[in-house]
Formats: C-alpha cells, structure tokens, sequence
C-alpha cells in the first residue's frame, strides 16, 4: 500500500505551520487540505472527535500526533487534572471524561512502542512522566482507576521507572497527595 | 571556574519535574532549591521578573531555559500575541510590554548561537519560526518594530527562512495580516 499522508490545517495557524515545517523538514509528501473551521469537515471531526481542532495528521487512515501536538496535549492534561482535586459535581465529572480521553489518545499514540520516541526514552517521555507522580492524587479525588481503561500507559509508567536517573529525579505520588490536600485546606477548596 | 548549576523548584511541580528528569538525563551535577511560593526567594524574583515562576534553572549565574520551558515561553507568545490585534488602550499596552520582554527572553537564550538548538536547525526552531509569520501583524497593529528591540532575533528568522523546506512551508506574513483583519470583522472586534 502506498504511504498516504494528509494534513488538515489552516492557513494561518502556527501550529499548522509546525507540522508542515516538520513533515518537509523529514521529507514527507502529504496531502494538504485547508479547514473553513466555521464549518469543519467530517473527516476533522471524526479525527479529532475531542478537541476537533487543526492540525490534524493522518497517516493511512489512522490520525496521528506529531510530536509538537503530542506536548499540548500533554500540557491539557496538566489543566484538566487540576479539576480533578479541585471541583466536584458534575465540573468533576465533566472534567474525569476529558481527562480519560485524552490519556486514550495517548495511549493509541504509544501504541506497542515502548516509549513514545521509540525503542528510547526521549523528549517526550520526558514531558509526560512528570505527569504520572500526580496520577495517585487523580485517581483517590476522582475516584477511578487510570490503569483499567490504559493499562499500556501504566506500564510505560512502569518502564520510565525502571531508569534510574527517572526514578530519581521524580516526587514520590504519596507526598503530591499530601500537597494536593494540603493546597485544598490553604485555598479553602470544598470538594464534597 | 567550576560550573555551578541551581535549580529553583517546588517538589511537587511538574514542570520541575521535567527539568530534574533532563538535567538527570545528562549527568548534570545541581543545587536544589525548594521555593516557597508564598515567599519567594530574591533569587527567584530576580531570575524570572516576568512570571515569577518556578522552575527556573541558573548556570554560573545566569538563568538559562531549559528546552521544555522554552516552549512554553513559545507558547504563551502566542497568548500575548493575540492581545495584539483584539485589544486596545491599556491592554494593547500591556500585553506589548509582556510580548517584548519574552521576546528579549528567547533573544537572551539564543545568544550568539546561530539556532537555539545550537549550529543546526532543530525542534525549538520548528517550534519558535512559526509565530514569526505573526510578526508582521503584531507591528501593524501594535505600532511597534520587533527588530528594533531584538535585532539578533529578526536575524535568527531571516537564517531560518534561508531554509528551503522551512521559507515553503510557512505562510506569507501579509496574508497572515489579511486574515487577522477579517477575523476582527468577522468576530465585530473594534481596535481603534
């Protein structure tokens, strides 16, 4: 099968322009389809059924991150957890949907390699691990387990871990816990 | 002299996080310093004026970014950036001394390097060279000349669009201007 790249992007956009500086950088050929984002196409809406936002790069039928993209994404998830010990109610519930989804698009982005630059732990995971020293005070404020809907992303967890200078250089979950409900107290923020 | 690394970090942070991660990473010896963001430290208000914010890593002195906080610096340009042609009076203003002073930032870490990854052409090149097609439009409408300012800075794009794969990439900055003009018209913003 031949390789089929295209990029649903907008003129203007900066982030646009990172993937397409990016794809000819490496030589990529692609497909470049322009979005009217006051009436989006199906295909950006089912790629990006989350955000629905451009860019957008799919590689044989499959949407992928290019490795800017993935850093945004990473850093939402640093918004949407702050929700997670910090609201309640339907703004948590609200907020436990997004967050899932957005760890699942991580997840299939990970796919079988076994760390998101490939066989090497890298930039991204770099980016993402921090994140993981907080999945503990997530999942005891929202009540659910983030192992059970991406358990691949648990043992990439586990598999940044096991490097020494990563293990190392990271706060143990317990004491973020600690924080995290030591901040609510000092903000007065009343969860429940 | 001896190179002397410090760290300016909360524990919990994750963006703290990512710097003890890199700085692990490549065998960098550094002092670690807990802050106390209630009562930050003279070192901290004097190493970050602009966002008083940890991480922030100091080398021999001098605050240097770490590649993931430049990003982020990247990033919040473009919030700054958009001030530019939907606001006016005191905000304009304000948000033009925010945008020059994290532009002299980035000018003051790329130094006399020829790319901010060093002689090559490298991720936060990519990531910066996008939001230089906004330049022209923020000038328009902020009434202002980036060049004069950071002079080294118009520099670095002018070798980066010197790139092939980079200038055919990158939309033209006058049809970037047209585009912010009907988005005012469009969204019925008023300017003046």
């Amino acid at each position: 099968m031949a390789e089929k790249v295209i990029l649903l992007d907008l003129f203007a956009s900066m982030f646009g322009m990172r993937a397409r500086v990016a794809l000819a950088a490496k030589g990529v050929e692609y497909e470049y389809r322009e979005e009217d984002l006051r009436n989006k196409s199906q295909l950006l809406l089912e790629s990006n059924p989350i955000h629905k936002k451009i860019p957008v790069l799919i590689h044989n039928g499959k949407p992928v991150c290019e490795s800017l993209i993935i850093v945004e994404y990473i850093d939402e998830l640093y918004d949407v957890g702050r929700k997670m010990w910090t609201k309640n109610g339907e703004e948590l519930e609200a907020a436990k949907k997004e967050f899932a989804e957005i760890l699942k698009q991580l997840e299939s982005e990970l796919g079988d390699k076994a760390f998101f630059g490939g066989e090497r732990f890298g930039f991204l995971d770099v980016a993402l691990v921090t994140y993981s020293t907080w999945f503990h005070t997530y999942e005891k404020c929202g009540g659910f387990s983030i192992g059970e809907d991406c358990p691949k992303l648990i043992e990439w967890v586990r598999r940044c871990l096991d490097i020494d200078f990563v293990s190392e250089s990271l706060t143990d979950s317990a004491k973020v816990y600690d924080f995290a409900l030591m901040l609510r107290k000092v903000f007065g923020i009343h969860t429940s």
